[in-house]
């Protein structure tokens, strides 16, 4: 039987960032079985209390002390945590002290920077972007490509409108994205409405039994989801990638943050948001 | 003059962890001019010697050596990082080490397992709430409120759609939203079509000052954008809010990010994807 045991992300805000560091350093560790408790606005004394008998009561049921990821700012909630039995890998202990040397310069120990105040030229651009992205799903005007920093190209379900709506969101990119369908099949040439911006396209690709898989979800048993079908659009596809020189990635195995960082890079593309 | 500060984000795969949490490490510290640099899919030899001269080419700029935030785990790459001139904060060096005592294990040093590899079944739900999202944006069809995990509600431009969509990335919640328009003040009531879902239905508001704002971007000098109208609207929408017990929050100051986790904190959602 594998392994269990309960991690903590604590934080005085979202936990956004905690979860993040935390689960990428859980994936180091094969074979345990990780039940996952975030306990974000963490931020006062009684809360604090009730996390440090959650863990407490963790440790007892697992029979293993959990281990407890944290940005906590606050020291009279950091204190608490620190007394129950866990093991504690506290973002700020660890990093803070070593950069308050290195830049000569106390930290704010304030809490809630990274996600609580933003700064407005980002935050307008970031939700402009997600709009464009919203508007110019599927586009097929003009207009809605001119305007894109980037359009994504690929068959129905091969991943478009999620990286697109990444992009936005973690880049500001102004991303638009065309499906390539039947009709442009038959005619087996580049859509016509794609000429003015070949410099713009970038290519998703799938392997068929990923997008029947896909498909088939989505309409059972149609020609749409037949494996026939979805081998065909994707060699077609292909094939026109290389013909027009497109580059393209394939999104199978990977998530949507490395399809959207992937295409950042090999596009370059400057990012107009900076982890903010 | 600012203290002027370069930062390095180095990273074997997508580097959107190491960017994370330098971030949130760089917002402790006031008054610097940081240059960002992201160097992700960082992953042979002659990439780390590049990555390392310019790490040496930024010192002498700046006049200080620039900090590197690094979640690399290629032995060699991180040998030539760790000879130019910087000050380095490297994840893995800082927790794997102790977790590997806690856990009794070695860790498995592998490369991009955070956002590399995926389940399915967190994938596959990740994308239906992504659709979900998109396809039931200023919905008004009671199907889609009932297959719906939350309702948000308020008036337009109060931030519903970018909640909606990251509650969809992060968390795999089906989010749909429902736009208060000025033929529901007419009615002064909670529009019918909600009447089945007052459960699900959380409020947005934002400050009219706020609001104008961007709605004046959107038309300038209309009705729609008017400090009037935008006052008008949002006392209607606290009024209902209140009359009707519907939770809510006021968006102006936060980020995307702490409003779709605080709603997910209040309503007591489940969360369906877990830092994946």
């Amino acid at each position: 039987m594998a392994n269990r045991r309960t991690v903590f992300y604590l934080s005085d805000r979202t936990g956004i960032t905690v979860e993040t560091l935390g689960h990428s350093l859980l994936t180091q560790f094969d074979g345990i079985q990780w039940r996952k408790v975030s306990i974000p606005f963490l931020d006062s004394e009684d809360k604090a209390r009730e996390a440090a008998e959650q863990i407490n009561l963790m440790a007892q049921l697992d029979g293993y002390r959990p281990l407890v990821f944290s940005t906590l700012v606050n020291p009279v909630v950091r204190e608490h945590i620190q007394r129950a039995d866990c093991a504690i890998y506290d973002f700020f202990d660890n990093f803070i002290d070593s950069m308050e040397k290195e830049l000569g310069q106390q930290s704010s120990h304030a809490i809630g920077r990274s996600h609580g105040l933003h700064d407005n030229a980002s935050y307008t651009r970031r939700i402009a972007a997600i709009n464009f992205a919203q508007a110019n799903d599927d586009g097929i005007s003009a207009k809605s490509f001119a305007d894109a920093d980037i359009i994504l190209v690929g068959v129905s379900r091969s991943g478009k409108t999620p990286t697109c709506l990444y992009l936005a969101m973690q880049y500001g990119i102004y991303a638009a994205n065309y499906p390539l369908t039947e009709e442009d099949m038959d005619d087996s040439k580049l859509p016509k409405i794609l000429h003015p911006f070949r410099t713009k396209l970038f290519g998703l690709t799938i392997t068929a039994e990923q997008l029947q898989r896909i498909r088939q979800e989505r309409k059972p048993n149609s020609r749409y989801a037949s494996f026939r079908q979805c081998q065909q659009e994707l060699e077609w596809q292909q094939d026109l990638y290389r013909r027009e020189n497109i580059p393209f990635i394939n999104t199978t195995a990977i998530s949507i943050e490395e399809i959207a960082t992937t295409i950042l890079n090999r596009s370059g593309l400057k990012r107009q948001l900076y982890g903010e």
